[in-house]
């Protein structure tokens, strides 16, 4: 999900420090240091335990940090209007299993699946955050309230804090499924490296970003296996399939679905969102929640995957402006026809034969620019990304009601996060 | 496992065929008919579905497939002297199963990934006869006799067709994280492709092998998912984590690491014998064997693939005559050093220096060859896969008594398999 706005800042990232030059360690320390900084949750972290080993030390740690965050949250106005905040001190020690988790026996492999968790997905962590607050959303936590209660209290509570251990193996896995998934992308045919086309890879190496990709997927298999929720696997194995699927579609798309609105929408499911439209199910379906909720949580993720990447799209075209031709163009100058170009060809239909000569001339590139420019194709865009952004909060406002604070405020933020999506600017 | 070796021959027969400028379609046409030719059983298999979709229509097929080969196998002196004879037709069956399956949503991807199931590795299915053979030497069929207990042997007959798929089922997902590796493997660094190193992916490109690799490992994923049994998914996703790991070991090693046995030798389990080993694990393990029968299994395929690679490695240098330098010397070319350098290492110390020189000059390959030729290198090497070969048909021999006829049979091919490895010359 969001692996083309992310990608543009990491390869920038990335570029301006010949880190295969250098020391692999230092690398790693300095990184260390300007992205995440030190922080004092990080020694309590047992080493090299990632979600494949859940143990009640590390359950416990996270059963901490989140009613300190709980605590936290309520405390603050600030912290109750961003729904990073109320899982952010979890998501850390998250990005610190995961951290642990990638230092391989193999140093080198690790130090190149380790950059992606330091950075994070646009200074956030979209999809963990998502599915911690769906994790909560459809959770009902056990009161502690009464004395006679109280050791029936502790079993359940027990049971909650490996729930959400479980969860937050989900969210792990699906951080490493599109990490693994953007190493791939990135990876070039000799023409794209003749055509001096920059990317990651072509710092880090092909082989090695393959070999980091395929390390990450690897772990992420044996971190599913361990969880021993055979529908659970099947589900996220199946994501790994559409991510392929959809990569492809994109590579080897004739002219006729280039100009397909239908094959778009498929296209962006397979790229974007089944990745956190499964994963939300997989958080209902850990929790024994019934096929309902289990729908509402993946109708979730499909349409916030959907309405964001509209707006990415969006967004290639005009950047942090709202003026068009703003933006990087990155997508029109490969030849990817997205929904605001498809929009405008309704509206033009002669735009249809410039975007059939693919773009390798520019004066295309100027010539479709004129046409959007002209069209209503950047709003219809944005309209459409405002309908899904809007099915996916009715899915939680249809989910079964529960007056529990934590969990409305969750589901609240996973409403707040819909509008964060499409009104984004970056 | 042996994925050098069919690298090799996979580049050659890719190389004369530009395929990637023709036809798909044509170049699948065309190999078709070359590699496979059309048999009739291929009709009768139920298009679209692999062993994700497990249905009686394709078992009952590969049970009476079996008992044709059984009825063969008898009747011929010749069959009897040849382990893939044994499981000729069955295999058959698979790799039309696995070709069916590849032809995703997206052809030219298929068409990549299916290439490798029509060549077939050696023009044999080394792993899945090895697996097919392995899933008969752990059966114990149950004889149908009696009028009296003919329901009853119709349940187990059901029970025994039903295990029978699922360890095909083992067969293919094996095949198929194979393939994925060989694709992925394949991939270079720009620095390989300006040294003008060719390859597979020299021609089909890096970024379809990196697809097509991740697909069948998403196919393998699911197919893995379907078998419910969540040993046999953790066995086979620490698989793959052991052939990541192999590779960049490879890659990465230090110039200690590469004089080291002990390294080479894990390096090899990783890369060449943890497939085989854990898939036959697997094997018994779906049969509901004993801990014990199960790392019988996978002794036997551990043994198997180190003295395969052993005897890889020596090929590498002697091709399929018996004479120093006649092999295609890639290893030590591209700086690898395998177990008969080791071995020479040890009797002339003063080669350590030149290995660790690396071989970017050709001068150094002839000093390396000149001492290896004085010394036991190549024996020694030999006299290892012995060794290893010998602990596999142990294995075998260890295994609890069994007078089935068809069990018999299996477990002598099984030996068999073990000196047609090393005896091999190509």
């Amino acid at each position: 999900m969001f692996s083309r706005g992310f990608s543009r800042i990491s390869r920038a990232g990335f570029n301006n420090y010949q880190w295969r030059q250098s020391c692999p360690a230092l690398y790693t320390a300095v990184y260390h240091q300007l992205l995440w900084n030190s922080h004092p949750l990080e020694d309590l972290i047992p080493k090299g335990r990632g979600c494949m080993e859940i143990n009640s030390c590390s359950s416990h740690l996270f059963h901490e940090a989140r009613r300190q965050i709980h605590h936290n949250a309520a405390s603050t106005i600030e912290d109750q209007s961003d729904p990073f905040s109320i899982v952010a001190d979890e998501l850390l020690i998250l990005a610190d299993r995961l951290r642990v988790m990638v230092v391989a026996e193999v140093p080198k492999l690790g130090s190149a699946a380790e950059y992606f968790f330091k950075l994070g997905v646009e200074g956030k962590r979209f999809r963990p955050t998502v599915l911690l607050l769906m994790a909560t959303a459809l959770n009902m936590p056990v009161p502690i309230s009464s004395p006679e209660r109280l050791s029936t209290a502790r079993v359940s509570d027990s049971l909650a804090t490996e729930l959400r251990t479980r969860q937050q193996c989900i969210a792990e896995i699906t951080e490493m499924i599109h990490v693994a998934s953007l190493l791939h992308d990135d990876v070039l045919d000799d023409a794209d490296t003749r055509r001096g086309v920059s990317s990651l890879n072509s710092v880090m190496g092909n082989k090695l970003s393959v070999l980091a990709g395929d390390f990450l997927l690897s772990r992420a298999c044996v971190a599913l296996a361990s969880l021993k929720n055979t529908e659970v696997v099947s589900l996220l194995a199946k994501v790994v399939e559409h991510l392929v699927t959809g990569e492809t579609m994109q590579m080897t798309t004739t002219s006729e679905q280039r100009l397909n609105m239908e094959y778009y929408m498929q296209k962006t499911y397979f790229k974007t969102a089944s990745l956190i439209s499964n994963s939300c199910k997989a958080i209902a379906l850990l929790a024994g929640q019934t096929a309902e909720v289990a729908t509402l949580a993946f109708e979730y993720g499909k349409n916030l995957g959907l309405a964001y990447q509209l707006i990415d799209d969006v967004l290639d075209y005009t950047g942090t402006s709202t003026s068009l031709g703003k933006g990087s163009l990155s997508d029109i100058r490969h030849g990817i026809v997205t929904a605001p170009l498809l929009f405008a060809i309704e509206e033009f239909p002669q735009l249809r034969q410039v975007v059939q000569r693919g773009f390798d001339n520019s004066a295309d590139v100027d010539i479709a620019l004129e046409y959007l420019g002209r069209s209503q194709g950047i709003q219809r865009a944005k309209a459409l990304a405002q309908t899904h952004a809007n099915l996916a909060a009715e899915a939680i406002d249809s989910l079964p009601e529960n007056n529990n604070d934590e969990v409305q405020r969750s589901r609240r933020a996973l409403i707040d996060l819909t509008q964060i999506v499409i009104t984004r600017t970056k």
